[in-house]
């Protein structure tokens, strides 16, 4: 399970690999693996709306257990079934990197990160270092 | 931070734009830096729907940090990623020209200007015009 | 009908009218014979959420052809009615003086105001007297 | 302006001080002046709908300029007008302590927090304690 410990973690480092490449101002979402809200912050210098893009791209992760550069694969090859996908959960879908499964050593889903303020990619890459960083596999 | 006097300036003299280069009816609306709504007045002959419409083009530029141009670059670049963000704002955002944010002199976002009613282009000019009128800079 | 000039009288009348009695800041929509919004000015000082306060009290009286007092009668009287209609009118509604219905002088409905910032019976005062000063008679 | 290290300041000493009074596991959110999430932690232990708990406190607080025990008076003098105000801000409201107020040094709100997890009142204490050691007013 993906405790508010690992959480911290996941996020502070995220945060500083952003940094450290001298990415945009990040905001780092975590999610348990119900993909309900356990962590976030909003570096300052963000858009108000981060949250929500951060948000979505982590619950869409979890819902479709499938990761931000798979979604959006899917949405490329057939547009109408991830647009359709946006009503069946309620908005809460982002089809771009920066949304990453979280897998603990068993390679169990154990929550998701969501990135969002910079270039997808570099999302995904802030989004992995923090959770490699906690200890846990990121599938992106 | 946007006030009351300037955004009366903004949409007045958006109006004004509008009127003397002989665009169809304006209306316009101005919202603070969380994307609230300051003010708004739709001119006479327009349609019913224009609040929302402007407000969409307004609240997409706050909650991204991105003007309506930027935003459209975005949608006919990667469709499906400007798709799945009117789920995540909830059918408040509008990716087309005419959403501007408003930057004070020292570069910070105070708040965004939508305007609808001519032409995309156009209503960004109106918008744009409205802005300066008040002192302050747009950034479409 | 109800027109932009008349609606600016409407709010500037409603603001100087609360100003003049030491009100809280106002903030005053003017919705059209639909339900749409025509205007809006939120004064300085107010709290971010006025506008959508300011529009469910109006738009309310202009689906049910009824003033905030009277709805207010309702909502006391039946009170499951009230809160069902909240449901019926996807959240557009507030029982509460403060929407003031906008007759022309034939008597027939031509908009509605909302009012909020001070207390309601205020919001409500202030918006009487600036339908009056537009030449339109309010029914509260 | 609340920034992040405020935020982070308020979240750990609010989620201290619950701990140092035996609380049950807290989880806190810090809304910007717009209402929109900064930052936001759940303790282990917690339900899984404490997001969403905390952020309607805050939420509502911020959009009202109204503290929870403020709403909660409200509520209970005026159940419908309460009731109503859920639908106005589509469900982000919780008229109960816990959501409070932040104000910096010249009093103007800055933002709000939203505590959850123990009683209401307990949750109140433990926002006010986290926002004071960051420097700043909480108004309950």
């Amino acid at each position: 399970m993906l405790g508010i410990d690992a959480a911290r973690v996941i996020i502070t480092e995220a945060l500083k690999a952003g940094a450290a490449a001298g990415m945009k101002p990040l905001s780092v979402v975590v999610l348990d693996q119900g993909g309900h809200v356990l962590a976030f912050e909003r570096s300052d210098g963000a858009s108000p709306g981060r949250f929500e893009i951060a948000r979505a791209k982590a619950h869409g992760a979890v819902m479709l257990g499938m990761g931000g550069r798979a979604q959006m694969a899917r949405a490329e090859a057939q547009g109408y079934f991830m647009a359709a996908l946006s009503g069946v959960f309620e908005g809460r879908i982002l089809p771009v990197p920066g949304g990453v499964l979280v897998r603990d050593a068993s390679g169990a889903v154990v929550g998701a990160v969501g990135v969002t303020g910079d270039t997808s990619d570099n999302d995904a890459i802030a989004a992995e270092a923090g959770i490699r960083a906690a200890g846990l596999q990121p599938e992106a």
